[in-house]
C-alpha cells in the first residue's frame, strides 16, 4: 500500500525523501486556490516563478503577469493571487506567469519529485481521485506562511488524508494531526477566519472575501500538474 | 501582554526571533521528561551535550554518562533517557551528562534566548506558574523526531497554551493548532500510544512503559533552567 505523509512547512521538506513520489503543493490562502481556479476557468498554462524579476522577464503581449508579496498585488503587475482575478472572463485562453510569497517557492522545492500536483478545497474531490488512481507514495506539502506552520494548509491536508486513508498507509504524526484538526474544524470551516493568524492578516488587508471563497469545496474539476516549468490541466 | 508562540520542529526555530525571550524545550518521549524527573529526584545538574564524544569526555568518577540514539541506550554509557533511570536512588547527589537524538539538540539551538526552561507533563503546572511569573514572551520549542513534527511534544505545548492563555497573547497558528489538538486528546492521552508514530517506535523498542509514564501529570515540582552549560533547579 502506498504511503501518505504531510509536511507542515517547506523548510521541513529536506527531511523527507520525495524522489519517485507525488507531491501535492497546498497554499489555500491563496496561490493554490487561484491556480486551480484559473486553469479550471480555461487558462492555458500558469508558470510559477520565484522572483519578481523573473516574472517581469516574460513578454506582456503573450503573458499576464501576476505577483503577490505579503498579501498585496505588487505595483506594475497585472494582478496578484486573488482567485477573483482568475475568472473565466479574465483568464480563458491566456498564459499566466505567477510569483507569490509562499506557494511558488513550495512548487520550486517539489520539482525533484516524480509529479507535482496543486491542491485546494476547490478541487479536493478530483485531487483525491487522482491520488488514488496514481497509486504512488504521496507527500502533502503545506506552503505555510514564510516557512511557518499555518492552519488552513494543514486542514486541507487533513481533508485529503481523511478521504484517501483507505488507499494509503498514513506515515508520520503530521498527517495524523492534520486529519484530527480537519475533523475538528470541518463542521464550521469559516471559524478559521476568526482564529488563524494568516486569516487575520487577510482581513487586515481587506481580502477576507477571498479567504471565505477559498474554503468553497469542489467547485473545480481540474488537477493542475507541473509539466516542465508550467502548470497545466492536461500534460502532453 | 507578552506573547506565546509554538515551534513545531527545531528546524523551524530560525524563523522565529528568540532574543530576550523564554524558550521552553519539550521532548516528552523522553529527554525532557527524564531531565525534569532526574533534577526533581535530587540530581545536582544535568549537562546536555550534542555528541557521544563530548559526553565521553567527562570523567566517569565525577559524572554519570547518559546517551541515547534512535530510542536505544548507546553501548558503553551508564544509561540512556528512560525516566526510570532517573529515580532518586540512582541520581540523588549525582552530576549527569546527557546526549539524545532530539532533545539535547533543541536545547543547544535555544541558547541564544534569554532563558531556557525544560517542560514535560511531569512539571506542567509549576512550569506554567513560572512562565506567568516571568511575564516575558515565550517560545515553546518542540524537539520533534529528527526535525519532523511529533504529536506528543505539540500536545504538551497545547497543554501549556491552554493553561496560560489568560496571561499571554497567542501568536501564530501553531499555538492555536496545538491547543486544539490538546483539547482533543486530553480526555484520553494514552490513545497517543496507539496513534503517534514515535509511540509506535517506542513500543517496537519495548519501552511503551516509559511513554505511558511520561504522560503522568504534575508529579514533579521542578522547572529545570539552563545555567551556563548545565540544567539545574535553582540557578545561582
Amino acid at each position: 500500500m502506498p504511503k501518505i505523509d504531510l509536511v507542515m512547512s517547506p523548510a521541513l521538506l529536506s527531511y523527507y525523501d520525495i524522489v519517485g513520489k507525488v507531491v501535492v503543493v497546498i497554499d489555500i490562502f491563496r496561490a493554490s486556490s487561484s491556480i486551480v481556479y484559473g486553469l479550471d476557468n480555461g487558462a492555458l498554462e500558469i508558470i510559477p516563478v520565484s522572483t519578481l524579476d523573473e516574472c517581469l522577464s516574460y513578454p506582456r503581449d503573450e503573458y499576464l503577469l501576476a505577483a503577490e508579496r505579503d498579501g498585496k498585488v505588487m505595483p506594475g503587475f497585472d494582478f496578484g493571487n486573488s482567485p477573483f482575478s482568475y475568472t473565466r472572463e479574465k483568464v480563458e485562453g491566456k498564459r499566466i506567469v505567477l510569483t507569490t510569497t509562499n506557494g511558488t517557492h513550495a512548487i520550486e522545492l517539489a520539482k525533484t519529485s516524480d509529479k507535482v500536483l496543486i491542491g485546494a478545497f476547490f478541487n479536493l474531490e478530483v485531487l483525491c481521485q487522482k491520488l488514488v488512481e496514481l497509486g504512488k507514495d504521496v507527500i502533502l506539502l503545506c506552503a505555510g506562511w514564510k516557512n511557518k506552520f499555518n492552519l488552513e494548509d494543514t486542514l486541507f491536508g487533513g481533508a485529503v488524508v481523511k478521504r484517501v486513508r483507505d488507499h494509503f498507509s498514513i506515515s508520520g504524526d503530521s498527517a495524523i494531526a492534520a486529519q484530527d484538526l480537519y475533523e475538528l474544524y470541518a463542521p464550521n470551516m469559516p471559524i478559521l477566519l476568526t482564529k488563524s493568524s494568516h486569516s487575520q492578516r487577510l482581513i487586515h488587508l481587506g481580502i477576507e472575501k477571498d479567504a471565505l471563497f477559498c474554503l468553497e469545496m469542489n467547485i473545480c474539476k481540474t488537477v493542475p500538474v507541473l509539466e516542465g516549468k508550467s502548470l497545466v490541466v492536461n500534460p502532453s
